[in-house]
């Protein structure tokens, strides 16, 4: 999917909502142990329910992977099944891989040529040949981690650099701009790191920011829209736990919808402020 | 496996070298291809074939993932046989995972207990709370990226920080020491880094270290020892392609068992040399 349809997206549906699929078998609602493929079910009726109200999906993809092949092929088929009732969502695997050349050229084709995702999060640490391979197809793109939301995000990424004055994830920034442009980067930016984002958009005013953090983790949807959002919204923000396990019964994703529904009507409400 | 374990392994077979298992179903011998699963195939043999060599293998999980479902059951598969065949080998996935702390919590599960693999690989980006779920488990260890082999490990890991006057690399090896140990934590350097060996052994005397970069990337096994060899040996030197792909023939087996023994018989060199 390219920045335009994204953002053509965005504008019609009124919401800038990605719905993380942390899909963790021993959370979901009891009665889907009873399915031949209990997490596919679950994420099929999560989909079904919120889809209304997102842009985007997001499978973490350590869920799938810590059920083996189970999990593996409950995955595949997520993709599938959005890809085939679903064109129109963006569809990120949030992998955090991140290699030298030839091993993320294996990653990237997993992704981008066997699953056919639109986005695929990668860790910057080993620098640039670790993050082009991914950029060699055309309508998919790279969310590289810039600062993210967890307790461990101060513990490199706001080092400051002698080189350039500036903290590691700025340099991040900065750098990765010679890698590849706004129409196949984005970049983590955690929702709680408040004002933070007034540095992200002094550097990249015009990228698209994916930000997690905000429901489970506490950050503020009005305080990263203050200081993160730009005239083409330029924001995909990310709630995971705060919607899946809203309601363990066989509500689930009648629950599940009504908060991606709140959230997306308080995202209009921001669409709506800054004349989007 | 604990430190004292390896370090007999290493001293009674005269040997440091770890096989990276980075199978890629585009460049195993033809011949393979009609076996129902070619990559496990290829594994055992080269396994049977390389494993009086070498102390350790190291499945890389890109070349796996890059087949879906059948490529995750023959990862499965190659750590069953390795755990059945050859106990007293060290397995590393090669994953390169971190993430915020319940998904790394999940990654830990999925290596340690699922899959009982002996180490992860984990990038440090994220800082203490995308690291620590790794190393509450008995027995098996981290190996945290210090100062990787390629090209773009200079782009961030040798930014000097205002803060300490060192490389980021050195704020990794130190600040990572506040959260484990040398009996479960490693570092990854390159073997192209050369003498960076002198200071990272100025930092972490006593940890292994996790050696990728000899063979098709360039590096030198001598100048590796000379700078990076402790009294423990404390290192584990990584050669995939090179063992691997050194012959596509119906002998590739075989081949690949002279290449990793010639490699051990330099290894046995190094070792006596410094009194090991």
């Amino acid at each position: 999917m390219n920045r335009e349809q994204l953002i053509e997206n965005i504008r019609k549906k009124r919401s800038f909502l990605c719905v993380g699929l942390d899909t963790d078998v021993k959370k979901i609602p009891a009665h889907l142990l009873q399915e031949e493929d209990p997490i596919f079910a679950f994420n099929r009726a999560l989909i079904d329910a919120t889809a209304p109200y997102c842009i985007a999906y997001k499978p973490n993809l350590a869920f799938y992977e810590s059920m083996g092949t189970k999990g593996w092929t409950a995955f595949e088929k997520t993709i599938s099944y959005l890809r085939e009732k679903y064109p129109e969502q963006f569809i990120i695997a949030d992998a955090k891989r991140g290699d030298i050349g030839n091993t993320s050229a294996m990653y990237a084709r997993t992704f981008f040529e066997e699953m056919d995702v639109d986005a695929v999060t990668v860790a910057p640490y080993m620098g640039e040949d670790s993050v082009t391979p991914f950029l060699g197809y055309d309508g998919k793109w790279v969310i590289l981690l810039a600062l993210t939301s967890n307790k461990g995000s101060h513990d490199f990424q706001l080092l400051t650099s002698e080189e350039s004055g500036e903290s590691l994830y700025k340099t991040v920034l900065k750098k990765s701009q010679m890698w590849g442009n706004a129409n196949q980067m984005m970049y983590v930016v955690g929702a709680t790191q408040g004002r933070a984002f007034e540095e992200v958009r002094r550097i990249v005013p015009d990228h698209f920011l994916l930000v997690p953090g905000i429901g489970a983790q506490g950050g503020s949807l009005e305080e990263v829209c203050r200081y993160g959002m730009n005239k083409s919204c330029g924001l995909i923000v990310n709630s995971s736990r705060a919607i899946l396990y809203a309601d363990s019964s066989e509500r689930f994703a009648e629950v599940a919808a009504q908060k991606a529904h709140e959230v997306q009507q308080q995202m209009e409400i921001e669409l709506n402020k800054y004349g989007i």
